[in-house]
């Protein structure tokens, strides 16, 4: 797995929607559930008439550390659901990313929170690794 | 407008439900629309057999921008959409939140997606002024 400072990626052998199946899956056994689905392809192209690669936002949220953060920091929402991207490069390499909640959520200067958001980068890494 | 390190919040007098319907119109005149809706008041009940107060998390994308901002860098839909909160207060003062992207999407070392950053900051602001 590749960790950048706000993301970490991990390219993956299996097509564009396996993939978001497999990720759905393996989030969900880490008590992740997806929240929401933005299909930026379709948005861009319905919304701005421009043409990128298969590009899927996911937000997975764990209930019970959402419900932790909200209690440390009732804004915190504003950061959340914590995104995994699923997209398709122009050689259709399908790659999938992860926002750091290290790198966000940790970073609001409320010290309580910084666990909290370790604990959920882990279960989000350790998803990525499952599939 | 008070403005935090990474949100900027203010209240408004208008109800729950309204004030969402407001902000929908106030980002709609700014050029963004509304790509997730997340219930959290909803998520961590069922989720998490947790109470909080109403919670609404709206993501904003204007797709022009958002279109822009996946050229400059292809990972940075893990901090899309925009996010906004609509929240009740124990008291029942709404209150609406947005995520500061000054601070999130400015931050991530490419000297290109600053002034980007800070256009789609000034849209969403300007949205929340005009609720």
């Amino acid at each position: 797995m590749k960790n950048q400072s706000f993301y970490s990626s991990k390219l993956v052998t299996t097509d564009f929607e396996t993939t978001i199946e497999n990720l759905k899956s393996a989030l969900a056994k880490e008590g992740f559930g997806i929240v929401s689905e933005i299909n930026m392809q379709e948005k861009l192209k319905t919304g701005a008439g421009k043409e990128i690669n298969k590009y899927m936002i996911l937000g997975a949220c764990n209930p019970h550390g959402a419900y932790q953060a909200v209690q440390i920091e009732e804004h915190i929402g504003v950061m959340l659901p914590c995104n995994f991207i699923v997209r398709e490069s122009d050689n259709g390499q399908v790659e999938v990313s992860a926002i750091n909640p290290e790198q966000t959520i940790a970073s609001i200067g409320k010290p309580e929170m910084k666990p909290l958001a370790y604990e959920i980068g882990a279960g989000m890494k350790k998803a990525m690794n499952n599939i």
